[in-house]
């Protein structure tokens, strides 16, 4: 059996590389016991990690912003190699290099059943809805790995038709796990659609995944809205426009100056609850974004909000903050009639098709979010990089199987 | 030319009925002059008004919770016979009887074209959307009156097919302007279907409306909940669940009493932002409901918000309500998956098919609602009644043309 | 080992009841060399058969009308008991009281993703979709039986809630293996929601269960239309209207009685390619239900088709009807706009909401369709009694678990 | 007041260009006598016409397979500068350039309503559903002409924001009045949309604007079927795939050649009941599109069908095609669960949303059909050369006033 290692959050602002058990083809005790299932697990596969990505919802753990305790290891975001697969596994084989979907999902409940893998009823025992490597999401071990188990994997995995071409493309692929599909979910929420014209809260990755996904769905115009020039260059290196945040006036006057007028037919929050306000030295203000989007978009609209809202912010500003209970403007959105999606994106109903246009040459995704390839080794130094607003998304690769 | 009378706001809990002008073919200075339209409108008709319901969104005008000025004509929720039709009105008679959507739209706008009718660009420069004697709602005269114009006619007015059915149902058919679509709209944009389980906040007409609506959507299972026993008792004589908010418990225990779990599949909220807190004496705790919806409503679920939300409410309990900013708990319906639809009804996309059903005798909406026929000097009492939560949903008819 | 029996296909109009080896946890040869997937099923259970139903589609092969050899088993209408189950089964246990889907599905591929189990790609070499004993459909053992294997069952059985309620209610709820969801999905798929006017061509079992259906989505008025009187009786028993196509006039004229007009919002074609003209002594005409559709269903609408169309009928009227090629009116449906959707109901995007509506009492499909109780040695006849038009559905009890 | 001319199908194979009387603000005589409605038209504009695009429906009466009369004026294409307007036409004004949906629409009725703008309830007593110039769609006058009126003009006309940038592209605006939505609506209702592979019968101009339009919807690759080569290079020309239908082998098998699999996920029959079968010198086969894209189109597949299918063709291969019922594969159809969308464009769903597209840069329409521009004298020519397969769409410019 050969070794493992695994990214384990060892105290805010601290992540590290340890040596961990390989997998079995069994479920993690906390399902187990939580909901009665039996051990063993002949759905489950085997994956030798060809690449596993950085996310910003590890952020919040690693700062200290949720309840996870010291050894929490972390990887929702993975691509792997099938290297061993259970009795029940019958539609991949051994070598076949699949996408996972970061929601856990078991593909026979009533959730799934609706397409709502973020919420499967069966994978985490504390609330609807599980994933690799996070905090209250169901015990199941990350995959910031060398190796790591996938339950349910003919109802979770995404087989990539051929090998050769799945390395060849491996930056872009990888990011199917999560933020690609997390942003199309945000866009497409939203209601972007031909034509529209589309406000994008927020240049991380998630953010820069939604901008591209728009152009995708047939945005006449996106703009993305930052205040990490860095980023905002980032945004404009794929044909997107572009509004500072640090810089002066009002949201609307900058959608002014690029529209002509100061609203925008769809808009999505890929902030989340870690906002701060607007201009320089600007204090954490949770619901700023939530704010500024309903603010932007014109009546009538919807809003996407893939950005992470959580009900327990140990760090939060205020005792509300602390349970997820924020100051949202809702009279502004009642008054224009918006619409609001919220949660996890159920990746499994967007992550075929936007392979489809990987393969086909029509996403560049890894471009979009300035993919780059580090070693499981330098995990720590991506985190922090990736803390101090690289425009960058990181990609592990644990064996060297990314071609240069 | 007949005399007319309006009711009108005389200050805070205070309504009168007075004489006014009989109404012209013509816009109202306001629409005229912040949006550049001709005074004339070869497109509006005048309408002798047949019912005139008092609605709960007319009380916050009336308890002093808006900005409306005393004079503020009153009443949107209109049903008429066409006495008066421009020259451009070619789909409609005299003596046609007609619904009258609250919503004043132009049927030529972008809004209008895709069926946001609550958000038409063109009869109110304040805003998008407008209606019939509302506080910045456009400056319409009001139509809890003897008559009333119309613009729009033939885009706005609902004929019903046959006048002697129609004075028949007439208690049915006046719900069409306003409530039963609106509380049909709550349901259907939480998503209730064939087999839902529904909840629905707040046993006002709106939310009875509500709970009749979803009955007709096909819930398996409907439960409202209030505080005002009366209330209660009228939702049960339609075959609905009752859980009383008054009482000791908490919501999810009292909907599991019911169910036998504690969420809902689809939850509306018929309450707004008048809100008060649970139990008895509660004070005012304006996002209450929309928390409460959310927390007993299944991951993955849709929040059907036809309660009112103010983006100004001089009343509020503190500064950030007074601008319509509340503690809403969105970290919890984020983890929930959860979609919000808020805003008005627009009225049009339901009323015809609605009328279908009161017709063909399937909807029982008037006895749902517990209509009550007043004359129009009555209207004054039936404000004060209604605000002392009488189960009653009050109906003006100025000519005496309700059958008994 | 307990035995077994199965009703056989034994000719052109003849059924009869065998003996047939107990079932394995082993997929069918079909199967397992066209798919070339493993013999063993670990995701399979056992089911100890308490009712099974006889289809109209059953009749096709039974008449002759298929390429179905001598030696078919039939039945595909399977509610059971749960008597072994798969390593891999985790959510069904040993006792569950369960409706099978007619429509075997993998759980896992794209299509069942998609919710289109009815084009499953894992479970019929020679097609997407498959069923239980029917010809071209995979190879699957019939359920018209005493015990039978159903495979990935975690995904395809739909569990009761409580043992002894769904005993009581079991001659509705097995109506929710097929009837019932192919009725609903006419229905659904022909646009029918609150206030539609809706007509269904055909009283038989799926006729009649669409009708019911229409009544649940919301129609204000359902039309039934048949040539046998006992069947159009069997419709108005539960409030539809009918018209009696073996009567003088066009259906136009027949609707327009119903109605005061022509034409209907939606239409459901529940006959299929065994049409027969109107009038008494009628020839067949394969396609004539599907132009009547087209004819009263008014510009815009949507067309429900469930009733089954082939692609190879040996009996059929000329060499095109011979390889299902119709002469169908498109011109006309083109010039109304019509859209039609066709194929298999996927009974399990509506099974679990249609049991909601059985078990709170607001379904009552067993009296909508007149279920009637036989005994497996009965098979034989009620196929005969069905074939000659009684307006019956006929339920086998294998092991008398039906209460009196 | 100025001098008029239009074209006029002087009989089959004949078209030439006569004077006609300068419109006015009335409607047509065949409207007002057969709706009853006023001569007046208060809510009317006359359009001096900037563009009239041939179309290929226009074709099917010029070559005698329709029953339009000698002195059918032509024309349904416009695009125009407003020169007059009536008394009720107030969101638009003298000088605004304007793209006329060719779907006559009153904006006021309940398929106006529902967005079912090609079958309006009243702008035809024929049958529901109206344009300009065609033969019983109303009686309105034909657009390939100096000046039109067009009726209902707030809700009818759709004005470009600026107007040196609406001359400047405008070979590109003028497609928004017919094909362009045209094809978009056929690759929409055919379920197109991120990742898809879409086959598209036929390149002419429909063709042609329905793989443009799959390529907005997000198509990963577009296929495009036909019998002249220089259509088929001219799909070539911006990005699609091509399939010649004059050579050899099924089409499964040139589809299987692009894609490695024989079939795709989306099929447009841009073709229509003028169809031929495949290889050289192939005969008229009217139903053999229709039947092509049920056969490369997967289960579950939706097929968009914007090719017209007509309820009289004198022309008719047989007395069945005479009266537009043809042999339909229907058995395969249902067999593969497919779903058909059939009918008029309507126009007004897509036409802003594509303005946005060609006015940003991201549509390119007219180098897609290849807009040729010719003076109103040089209609009789370009009828012709269109009528012989020229891959061309002929844009009639009557008053010069299309940039070179």
């Amino acid at each position: 059996m050969p070794d493992n290692r695994v990214v384990v959050y060892q105290g805010p602002g601290k992540v590290g590389v340890e040596g961990v058990e390989y997998p079995r083809l069994e479920l993690p005790d906390e399902v187990v016991n939580g909901l009665g299932l039996a051990k063993g697990a002949p759905h489950a596969v085997i994956l030798k990690v060809v690449t596993s990505n950085i996310c910003g919802s590890d952020q919040h753990m690693v700062r200290g912003r949720t309840t996870a305790p010291i050894g929490q290891t972390l990887g929702h975001e993975i691509t792997g190699e099938v290297v061993e697969a259970g009795d029940d596994v019958l539609f991949h084989k051994i070598g076949d290099i699949c996408s996972v979907p970061f929601n856990i999902a078991c593909g026979r409940c009533r959730m799934c059943n609706e397409g709502k893998t973020g919420v499967c009823l069966n994978v985490n025992p504390a609330r609807p809805g599980a994933a690799y490597g996070y905090v209250d999401m169901g015990g199941w071990i990350g995959g910031q790995a060398d190796y790591v188990m996938v339950p349910f994997a003919d109802f979770n995995l995404l087989k990539f038709p051929d090998r050769d071409q799945a390395l060849e493309k491996i930056l872009d692929l990888t990011m199917l796990s999560d933020i690609f599909p997390t942003g199309y979910h945000g866009a497409y929420t939203a209601g972007v659609t031909t034509g529209s014209t589309v406000y994008v809260a927020g240049a991380g990755p998630v953010g820069l995944a939604a901008a591209h996904a728009a152009q995708l769905l047939g945005a006449s115009v996106v703009i993305v809205g930052d205040m990490v020039q860095e980023r905002l260059a980032q945004a404009r290196s794929f044909g997107c426009e572009t509004v500072d945040l640090s810089a002066d006036g009002t949201l609307s006057e900058k959608i002014d100056d690029v529209l002509g007028e100061p609203e925008v037919d769809a808009a999505v929050d890929a902030v989340g609850f870690e906002a701060r306000g607007h201009g320089a030295g600007a204090a954490e203000q949770p619901a700023t974004v939530l704010n500024d989007v309903m603010t932007i978009a014109r009546a009538g609209a919807s809003l996407g909000i893939p950005g992470l809202y959580v009900t327990g912010d140990p760090g939060g500003i205020d005792e509300h903050a602390k349970v997820g209970q924020l100051g949202v403007r809702i009279g502004l959105g009642w008054a224009k009639s918006h619409r609001f999606t919220t949660g996890q994106c159920p990746v499994k109903q967007y992550n075929r098709v936007l392979m489809n246009m990987i393969l086909s040459g029509r996403a560049r995704i890894a471009s979009a979010v300035n993919a780059t390839k580090i070693s499981l080794d330098q995990a720590p130094e991506g985190y922090q990089q990736f803390d101090h607003g690289a425009a960058r998304k990181y990609v592990l690769d644990p064996h060297g199987m990314v071609p240069a």
